[in-house]
C-alpha cells in the first residue's frame, strides 16, 4: 500500500471516500463493543468457580483462628503467607485488606494527607505535594491525585520504564514530591516491564522528602500472556540495599486471578510501615473478609498453582490480542512513522499511538458502536499534549467482536489520518 | 442478705474474708474466659454455613450483571433491595458496602474532614469539630472522632435513649457540633431502645451546622434475644417530615447475622447524600465484593427469613444473658443503689454499674482469669467519672464458662464493695 504521504490530493480523496464507505458499512452493522475498561471475560471468571463450588468444604480454621470471627486485622496468616510468596518477602511485610488494591493505594494516600507518613507533616498541611506519573499511564492513579489535589509530573515512558535521569533529578530536588506511581509488569497502557537497570534506580533514589512513597502497583504480576515469562527484579532487594524499603508500597490483587473486584488484594512494604499503617487501619475497621481470604487461600493454594490458573487466562486473552496486533499490522506495517502500538507480552492493553489523531479516532470508533477509553485518559489532568495516544483494552469482547472493533478501529484511523493528510 | 452498708466493721471484715477465699478457689480453677468483645460465638457462626455451601449454585447473574466482574460501585442492586427492605427505605437510597459498617462511619467522617459534606467547608480546615457522644456509648465511635481529633461531648444516656433536652440545647447553639453517634435499638453497651419521642426528636433536630450528621447505627436492628420484638421507629419517616432526611446516615451490617467482619454492610441516607458519596467512593474503589454480596442475598432471602435466623442466634444467646443476670440477682437484688444491671432485649451486652469500683472489679476479675472490656471504655476519652459502667459481652463464652465469669464477677464486685466500705 502507498504511505499516506506519498499520495496526490486526488489520490487521497479517493482513498477517504473508500473508507468512508467502508466505515458506513462497519456502522450499519449495529454492533456494540466496550474495550474501554481492563476487565477479565465471563469465560476467565469462570475459570474460579471452583472456588465457590468448594466453598462449603474449606477449613476456615486452617491457621487455629476462627476466620469466621472477628479479629486478625492485617489478614488470615495463610493468606500473608500466599502473598509474601507471590512478592518474595516475608509475610510479616504483608497486609491482605478486602478485594480492591484501589482502596489500599487511596488509603495510604489519605492517611498521609491526613496523618502524614511515619510522624513526618500531615501532606494536607504543605502547601504543595507532587507526585511523579510516568506517561501514559493508569487514570485511577492519576485520579486519586485529582481528588486530593496533588500536582502531577508527567514523566517520558520509555521502552523499559519510566525516563529515570528525569526522576532521579526531580526527586533530589524536590521536597513538595512525596510519591511516583509505577506498574512495573506490564505496564498500563504500554506493556513495558521495567528493566533491572530501572528498577535498581527506582529502589535507589534519593528523595529529598524523607515521606516520599513509590506506589509500586504490581496488578499484572502474574498475567503474562505467553509461555515464556518476563522477569521483573523483585524491588525490595535492591531497595533494601539502599536502606530503602521504607520507600516501597507494593500492590497485588487477585482481581484478575479470581473475581474482579471481589477478590483479595495485598500490600508489601517493610515491617515499620506494616506496624504504622495498622495502627492506623485500626480505627478503619476490625478485620478484612477472612472468610473470603480462606477461600482464595485454599483455591489458589501456591505460587505455582496460580501461575497455571494463570496460563488458562492467557490461552483466552492471547488470541483477542494477536488478532488486534495482526489486523493493525496488515493495516499499517508500512506507516510505523505515523501508526504504531504495542505487542505486549502481557497485563489487559495494546496501547495504540497515532499523533495528533486520538480524539478523532476515538469519536469514529464510538460512532460506529466500539467504545475505546476517553483520549488522554492515559496521561495527567487528561492532557496527552500530542492527541496521539489510545488505550485498548481487548480482554472482553469475543473474537467475532475483536475483529470487528479492529475493523472498526482501523478504518476509523485511515479516516483520521486522510483527514489530516487534507487538511480537513 | 444483710446490705453492707448496715454492718459493722467487724462483720464487713469478716465478709471480706470470705469473698476473698473464695476468690483463691476461683483463681486456683485456672478458667480463662473472655468477655470482651461483642463476638458471636462458634455456633452461631455455624448457622451461616450453608450460604458457603451453596456458594457454587448461587445465581450470580440475578440483576442480569455479572456480580463477578467489575462495576455497580453501590453495590448489586438485590443486595440494595434486600438491605431496603430491612431498614424500610428505597434501595435507591441504600449504598452496599463490604464486611465493615465501622468502615463506613469512618470513611464518612474522612470525607468530611477532607472534602466537606455537600459543598461545606472540609472540617480539617475548621478550629474546632465536635460530635454529640451519648455515653456509656460505643468504644470504637469514640476511637474514630479521637484519630480525627474530634472534641467528644458526653451525653448522659437515659432508659428511653439520650438526653434529648441537653442534644437539642447543644447543636441549637453551637455551629462546631458536626455530628452525633447513635446505636438506637439494643444500644451498645445499655441495650436501650430509644424511644418514638427520642427518635422524633433526634430527626427534629435543628442544628446550627448546615453539615451536622447523625451516626444512626444500628447495628442490633434484628438482634433481638426474646420472641416479642421490640419496636424502633424507622428515623427516616419523621426525618422527611421534618426536612431532614439528608441529616441521618444509617448503618446496618452482617457481621451479627452471618460472619462477623467477613459479611456485608450498608449505608442507607438521602438520594442526594448518596450521590455525594458514591462521587467519592469513585476514586476509592471500583466495586465492593459483589459475589459475597450475592451470597448473602441468596442466603438471607428476606427479611423474614433474617428474622428467623436472627432466632436462631437468639436462642443460643438468650441462656447466656439469662444465667449472667439470674446470678446478679441472686447475688444483689437487695443492694440495686449500689449494683445495678442492664436486663437488655436484646444486643450483645450487659451493662453493670457498680460506683466507685468499676476499674478495681475489672481488675480483680482479671486477675481471676476473667477478661472485661476495660473500664471507662464506654465513655469518650475513657473518661467515666463515677468510674462506675462495666460492659458484659456474654456471647462467646460458653454456659459453664458464663457461670465460671459470674461467680468470678460477683465475688469481685463485693471484695471491691468491702474494700470501699472499710476504706481499704
Amino acid at each position: 500500500m502507498k504511505e499516506y504521504s506519498q499520495m496526490s490530493k486526488q489520490e487521497l480523496e479517493q482513498a477517504l471516500c473508500e473508507q468512508q464507505k467502508l466505515y458506513k458499512k462497519l456502522q450499519k452493522q449495529g454492533v456494540s463493543v466496550d474495550m474501554t475498561r481492563g476487565r477479565p471475560s465471563k469465560e476467565q471468571l469462570d475459570i474460579a468457580m471452583p472456588m465457590l463450588k468448594n466453598a462449603g468444604g474449606y477449613n476456615y480454621n486452617m491457621s487455629g483462628i476462627d476466620a469466621r470471627n472477628y479479629g486478625e486485622p492485617a489478614g488470615v496468616k495463610p493468606a500473608r503467607e500466599l502473598f509474601a510468596n507471590l512478592l518474595e518477602v516475608k509475610s510479616s511485610e504483608v497486609i491482605v485488606f478486602d478485594g480492591s488494591s484501589l482502596d489500599i493505594m487511596y488509603n495510604l494516600v489519605q492517611f498521609a494527607m491526613q496523618f502524614g507518613v511515619r510522624g513526618n507533616t500531615p501532606w494536607n498541611k504543605l502547601d504543595k505535594v507532587k507526585f511523579i506519573c510516568p506517561a501514559p499511564g493508569y487514570d485511577r492513579h492519576f485520579a486519586i491525585c485529582q481528588t486530593f489535589g496533588i500536582e502531577m509530573i508527567a514523566v517520558p515512558m520509555l521502552d523499559d520504564g519510566p525516563d529515570m535521569s528525569v526522576v532521579e533529578m526531580l526527586v533530589r530536588d524536590d521536597e513538595s514530591i512525596k510519591g511516583m506511581w509505577c506498574v512495573p509488569k506490564y505496564s498500563n497502557p504500554t506493556g513495558v516491564v521495567y528493566s533491572d537497570n530501572v528498577v535498581e534506580r527506582i529502589a535507589g533514589l534519593k528523595p529529598r522528602a524523607k515521606d516520599f512513597r513509590v506506589f509500586w502497583d504490581n496488578a499484572y504480576i502474574v498475567h503474562g500472556l505467553y509461555e515464556q515469562e518476563d522477569e521483573l527484579l523483585n524491588v525490595f532487594i535492591p531497595a533494601r540495599q539502599y536502606g530503602n524499603e521504607d520507600m516501597i508500597y507494593e500492590l497485588a490483587s487477585t482481581s484478575k486471578i479470581t473475581f474482579a473486584g471481589s477478590g483479595v488484594a495485598a500490600l508489601a512494604t517493610s515491617e515499620a510501615n506494616v506496624e504504622d499503617i495498622l495502627k492506623k487501619t485500626f480505627f478503619k475497621q476490625i478485620n478484612p473478609n477472612k472468610v473470603n481470604q480462606i477461600m482464595h487461600v485454599e483455591f489458589l493454594k501456591d505460587v505455582e498453582n496460580i501461575k497455571r490458573i494463570m496460563t488458562m487466562h492467557a490461552d483466552i486473552l492471547r488470541p483477542k490480542f494477536e488478532l488486534f496486533e495482526h489486523k493493525l499490522g496488515e493495516a499499517f506495517a508500512e506507516q510505523w512513522d505515523v501508526v504504531r502500538w504495542s505487542t505486549p507480552h502481557g497485563g489487559y492493553f495494546i496501547s495504540l499511538d497515532v499523533k495528533g489523531c486520538a480524539k478523532r479516532v476515538v469519536a469514529l470508533a464510538l460512532e460506529a458502536g466500539v467504545k475505546f477509553t476517553a483520549a488522554g485518559s492515559t496521561y495527567p489532568y487528561m492532557q496527552d499534549d500530542a492527541d496521539s495516544n489510545i488505550r485498548i483494552a481487548p480482554s472482553v469482547p469475543s473474537l467475532a467482536e475483536t475483529n470487528f472493533a479492529s475493523d472498526v478501529l482501523i478504518c476509523s484511523i485511515k479516516i483520521a489520518l486522510l483527514e489530516k493528510y487534507l487538511n480537513k
